[in-house]
């Protein structure tokens, strides 16, 4: 905060991914896609042997589908090449401590915690969701039954739990409570997100989407930061200055990852157009767009009202963007990632240390695992 | 150990309650009733506020679900009497910690912990045996649906591992990865069970059905014990004896429940006359017959090859006891209550220190929660 030349609004000009997303001038600099992806590898090496070893301690009921989950086998128990995800909580958390000053050698057991914790939800959400695709292989409960689903998920949580309670680094117990405290956050973001699902296009406020969708996606990235800020021993106020960029940015990768639900290319995005409109998902535009008041609202509340119908597609993305959903879900994902980058610079204010961090930010908005 | 009237062979037949039961000749005495009954008692008072603060902190919709459960609320959200099992965890945590010296009131959130973890499986195990009824009411899945009450349970073993995160107290790190252990090894228990449930009556061995008793059974009540015994500062060898004893006395308690739920009155049991044969469920005293090699064994694996038919009841009550199915468990009752006697006398060979515990031991081998 010394120099100008270091200002939130800078930073994030020169290096959010934000507006070239929004104004889609060009993909990112090759530069800044090589960091990211370089960090995300690191992560991914230092936090697997620790992964793997707290999955091989399971007994053989729970190792099996948890293999599987993770991609480390095949639904017949043979080896395969594993397809984890992309390890982006754990970067966040090793670059954390490092954007802190601390080592990040010291943080790899939280950081297998919290990637234990990502996948004990995916495992949960994916057997309520009814979700049958999971990283292009079918889901554990379509391969395995929904009790062993849910009991391999169990089991993650309290491993992630039993990683941090026999890490004796001085944070521990700090970190552990604090990713408990996350665990309650992510259940009832899951409870707000089935919920809303329910009811009718009119009973769901702005407000109440955006709380599902901080506590669903932004809580756990948030929390990845702050353990990453614990493990380096900083002060409360960091800390949670580092929760807040977690969640502020996690924020505006939803807001962008809703946004290409509708507008993205199929061939880019892997899920076929409009999926989400025509499964009558109430994502963030969605809602903003039924919230605005337009004529247009009313035309999509309508179409929301009922069942799909072959044809409508067109008409339904037209009444989003009419409705402003469109320009409202960018405009959030920018000002979300302004907060992200304000709440960054004040406990790390040297860019060249929140530079990895900034890098993850920029990743996490334009994909995901 | 240094007086012979303290031998575990002594303290069984002075205070333990599974000659009683396997000879029948009488009830407990009162006064031995009145004992555990006051124990449980002071431990549902000490643990209760730690429980329901514990509760009350989870947001709306998971806290709704789990007040529901634990009977504090009615399933519209008024307030009812509670009616949250009989504390026999907590009442073990508490007890263990003064019977090795220590303070039991250091202990409260140990206690609460364990009862939360064991609610977190309550919930889990009704969503996935589809079981309706828990504690004479419909169970949370009947009421808020397969989501909420998994959720509610995930947000229960968070909450525990959070009570002990946020615990001071030197021993709380150890506990919790205990209590993280405990939890995987009751997720295998589970699957085990219902696992077994699947397959033919000549393809589940006696070992297996054992084994899963214990982890499904044993386990936490061994680990409600260990962990008093870490709160009381005891070595690494008198916390496993405190667990082993635990285990030991949890394996008598589900022979017996498995025998009275066979051979049980119908009025005290308040479950049908057996309710686990129409159900062709392989409870240990079955599997024992099944593996008897007797002419009854045969005569058990043909009604248990095909689903129960009218009238078949007394047939296959009479085979399992014609192959030795009622002799064995109640002789491996005994053997396994001795056995947690000769543990405990080990750890605390005061058998005034001891009392309290085996009060408990005693309980537990007559009902459960």
């Amino acid at each position: 905060m010394t120099e100008t030349t270091r200002s939130p609004t800078e930073i994030l000009h020169r290096r959010s991914p934000i507006g070239r997303l929004m104004d889609r001038k060009g993909p990112p600099s090759p530069h800044e896609g090589q960091e990211a992806a370089g960090i995300l590898e690191r992560a991914r090496e230092s936090v697997d042997p620790e992964l793997r070893r707290a999955v091989e301690s399971l007994p053989g009921s729970m190792r099996r589908i948890a293999l599987y989950h993770f991609g480390w086998e095949h639904a017949d128990g043979t080896p395969a090449a594993g397809n984890a995800g992309k390890a982006i909580r754990p970067a966040l958390v090793l670059t954390a401590v490092r954007a802190l000053g601390g080592q990040h050698t010291t943080a790899v057991r939280a950081a297998a915690a919290v990637e234990l914790i990502h996948n004990f939800t995916l495992l949960h959400d994916d057997v309520m969701d009814r979700d049958t695709t999971r990283r292009h292989r079918p889901t554990a409960w379509t391969v395995f039954g929904d009790t062993d689903a849910i009991l391999a998920g169990d089991a993650l949580q309290a491993l992630a739990q039993r990683l941090l309670a026999e890490d004796p680094h001085p944070a521990s117990s700090a970190a552990a409570a604090r990713l408990a405290s996350c665990v309650v956050e992510l259940c009832a973001g899951q409870h707000a997100d089935t919920a809303m699902e329910k009811r009718g296009p009119d009973e769901v406020t702005l407000d109440e989407c955006l709380a599902m969708a901080e506590a669903k996606t932004g809580a756990l990235l948030g929390c990845a930061c702050a353990l990453g800020a614990l493990y380096a021993g900083a002060d409360e106020e960091d800390v949670d200055a580092l929760d807040a960029f977690g969640r502020e940015a996690g924020l505006a990768f939803q807001l962008i990852d809703d946004v290409i639900g509708i507008w993205g290319d199929p061939s880019r995005t892997g899920k076929p157009a409009g999926a989400d409109l025509i499964a009558r998902k109430k994502s963030l535009p969605v809602v903003a767009a039924l919230a605005s008041g337009t004529p247009a609202a009313g035309e999509l509340a309508e179409l929301y009202g009922a069942p799909y119908e072959e044809g409508e597609l067109e008409r339904t993305v037209l009444a989003v963007e009419r409705a402003g959903g469109r320009d409202w879900a960018q405009g959030q994902a920018v000002d979300r990632m302004s907060r992200a980058m304000q709440e960054l610079s004040r406990a790390v204010p040297d860019p060249e240390a929140a530079g990895g961090l900034l890098a993850l930010a920029e990743f996490v908005t334009r994909r995901t695992d």
